[in-house]
């Protein structure tokens, strides 16, 4: 059988690792696919610049219209990211009948719905394990060997940035802004982190994992999505005294049809693995109703593990090809008729355990206020970790509780009163446990 | 289109799983597959033990031919286990023309060539996911999304009996015999605890990872496999002291076209996540070209996880004959005719970090002839433990060495040479270590 031809539309970083890889491991691709796959066209506006490739002569063009009006291409590779002109290139090349391979998260987290069932019409895959978790097959894993069980959680580890800076400040309890910086002198951290930090990256990605997890379409800006900014070293620091790390984690759950989508700071037991993901690396738990607790580690990020997994992709396209076959597979798994839209659940209804940290005034009857207040929005305490006194009792000191599993209605009720005491300093910082991690 | 019939032949624990499986989550299954996947015939010679399944009249049965005889039967399921039968019924299936979902890593280890070629020559495939690290959808990206890479390595924590009985070990300083009696009282571990606790079930395993990760044939019975039984409560204190916890590890590596393939109690760096592998959590962990170390844990064996595999087996393959397609992918996901014989790298070729414990006599000049003997095979010592004096100085006390990377033979050698002096009073325990885990 003759090659599989490709189109590719953005040349950039991860591009070019796609042009490299396929070169460098044309062998074992060929000894795995029985055929090659060739890139025939790449589209970019820029084609002169060196991104350290070589490229025949010809296959560089400016005109993207070259790549979907070329018959003999049957799968397009997007790769310019953001939403336009990326959304309008995927939906023209489906309409020509293309299987399309993007690493496109945010693409998807918005507008995957339009594209799956512009798919669905044409009869073509839309693959793209590479948005989720860089070279970590995990999409493929939910969508394909794990896809027997009903899931009931899955959360992750996914942003590089925001994890090497939270591992830099656990090991050397430095604050954040100082960690930021030496993240953005590293490269790990853009100029403007916001995106990353403040986990918008983190909820694209969420917003993937529950569609493949749970069957059901997701409204992105219903995920709660809270960044890592407002932690301290003093925070990190109380976590590890109470047997934790704090890790930006993005959380997606289902009971009784309602599904839990949030993204945030999380409190996760030490000598479990995900404690351990440190760095740039990323990790995803899953849970099934068979397979029980499963969980992927990786590099979630950078040229070569991106063009791993979407080569991946490309060479399960070509395998369903070579095999006389058309679409096997329906973009989340589940048939495209099947996808549901499954009702979130409110933050104010999720129960969760809390570390509580209040910067509070040393006198009598200080705790006896907390204690009082927390008790009667319904929220018990299961320890509590307060520092010896200061020279002068007009100093604010902390006072630290890990609280019993409780409704975060009735924690930011319980907050709301103690923020309004006389005796409180600051603005009590509240950080969520995930502790249920067999 | 109607659905995929299935026959099963094996009808104990995990068949049981498969059917409950099938049965519980059938809508998720259809709503994926967009057919049911029926179990049409069940094989075994007891057929009327209860099983806690429910089976619809005339399923099952005691002659197996009715399922090698049925042209409806697309699919056959083989969960007896060890050789023979097994071997005779997955390649009287294939000559029928069906396709093969199986469990069983004894089997493949030993007799996969004869069975994947017999497959490639009738054009089915051979699925195995549940060989190998139970519910775990290692093998499936292994041959799948992560196959355009060249792996380089591949370690595995992958047997529940060891992991369990060293992770006890850990936690309460206790010795292989007492927790291997506990493991036994659990049930984690058979009354004849030979095949896990010495290394020959995680060698199977390791033969098929190695087939896979590096498209070779591999002679099981030239594995170096050596299991946990003569590990102390004083070797996992003094691994613990150094910066480590004590595995049983897989380990196959390819260097220069050549194999390395051994099985052994191996030394993990603490705050790796490998190194919070407890219980009897299984993990695996490979190195590719391009998408560098990549982690999957999970339940490595038990009914649930076991059966999610082979459904997941059963929905790929559901998927390919739903798409209209035969054979999509080569056992090992090379094709058939790209699988090597690479050789096999002599144990003593090999290169590691090593831990080792010298029970010797408290006298003056017994550190110089050992540091003496050590040097003379060219070993440099990266670090020492050397506990404090007993009462007499005839009583032995331990001496334990880290070296710098070292050749398997020099260690030998050396320790050949050390264990005749008088000094030593019993055999030296020397340990690998696996430290290059970034």
């Amino acid at each position: 059988m003759s090659d599989i031809k490709v189109g590719l539309i953005g040349f950039g970083n991860i591009g070019a690792g796609v042009v490299r890889l396929l070169q460098e491991n044309a062998d074992v691709i060929r000894n795995k696919v029985g055929t090659g796959i060739t890139l025939k066209k790449i589209a970019d506006l820029d084609i002169t610049s060196d991104r350290g490739v070589t490229i025949a002569p010809g296959v560089l063009i400016n005109d993207v219209n070259e790549i979907f009006d070329d018959p003999e291409i049957s799968v397009v590779i997007e790769l310019i990211g953001g939403y336009e002109p990326a959304k309008s290139f995927v939906l023209k090349a489906i309409e020509k009948g293309k299987h399309i391979v993007t690493a496109n998260k945010a693409l998807l987290a918005l507008h995957g719905d339009e594209i799956y069932a512009a798919a669905a019409r044409k009869g073509v895959e839309v693959q793209f394990e590479a948005a989720v978790g860089g070279g970590i097959p995990v999409l493929t894993a939910i969508k394909g060997n794990m896809a027997a069980n009903n899931f009931g959680s899955v959360i992750g580890i996914m942003n590089g940035t925001c994890n090497y800076i939270l591992t830099r400040m656990t090991q050397e309890g430095a604050d954040f802004a100082d960690m930021l910086k030496v993240a953005q002198q590293l490269g790990y951290a853009e100029p403007d982190p916001t995106f990353d930090i403040e986990g918008v990256d983190t909820a694209h990605k969420l917003a993937i994992l529950i569609s493949l997890c749970f069957g059901t379409k997701i409204d992105f800006n219903s995920i709660y999505t809270e960044g890592i900014s407002r932690i301290s070293g003093l925070d990190v620091k109380f976590a590890n005294d109470f047997g934790y790390r704090i890790k930006l984690l993005a959380i997606g759950k289902i009971s009784e049809g309602h599904v839990e989508a949030r993204v945030h700071p999380t409190m996760i037991p030490l000598h479990n693995p995900l404690s351990e993901v440190n760095g740039v690396f990323n990790a995803i738990r899953l849970t099934g109703d068979f397979v029980g607790p499963v969980m992927f580690y990786g590099r979630g990020a950078g040229q070569n593990p991106t063009a791993s997994a979407i080569v991946g992709d490309l060479i399960g396209l070509a395998r369903t090809m070579q095999a006389g076959a058309g679409r096997r597979m329906a973009p989340l798994g589940f048939l495209d008729g099947e996808v549901k839209t499954l009702p979130l659940k409110p933050m104010a209804n999720i129960v969760s355990k809390y570390m509580l940290r209040f910067s509070a005034l040393d006198k009598p009857g200080v705790l006896a206020s907390i204690a009082g207040s927390l008790g009667n929005h319904g929220i018990s305490i299961e320890s509590m970790v307060q520092t010896t006194h200061q020279d002068s009792d007009a100093t604010p000191v902390p006072i630290v509780i890990k609280t019993h599993e409780a409704c975060e209605g009735s924690i930011q009720e319980a907050l709301e009163e103690i923020n309004r005491l006389a005796i409180i300093c600051e603005q009590t910082v509240f950080i969520r446990i995930e502790d249920n991690l067999e």
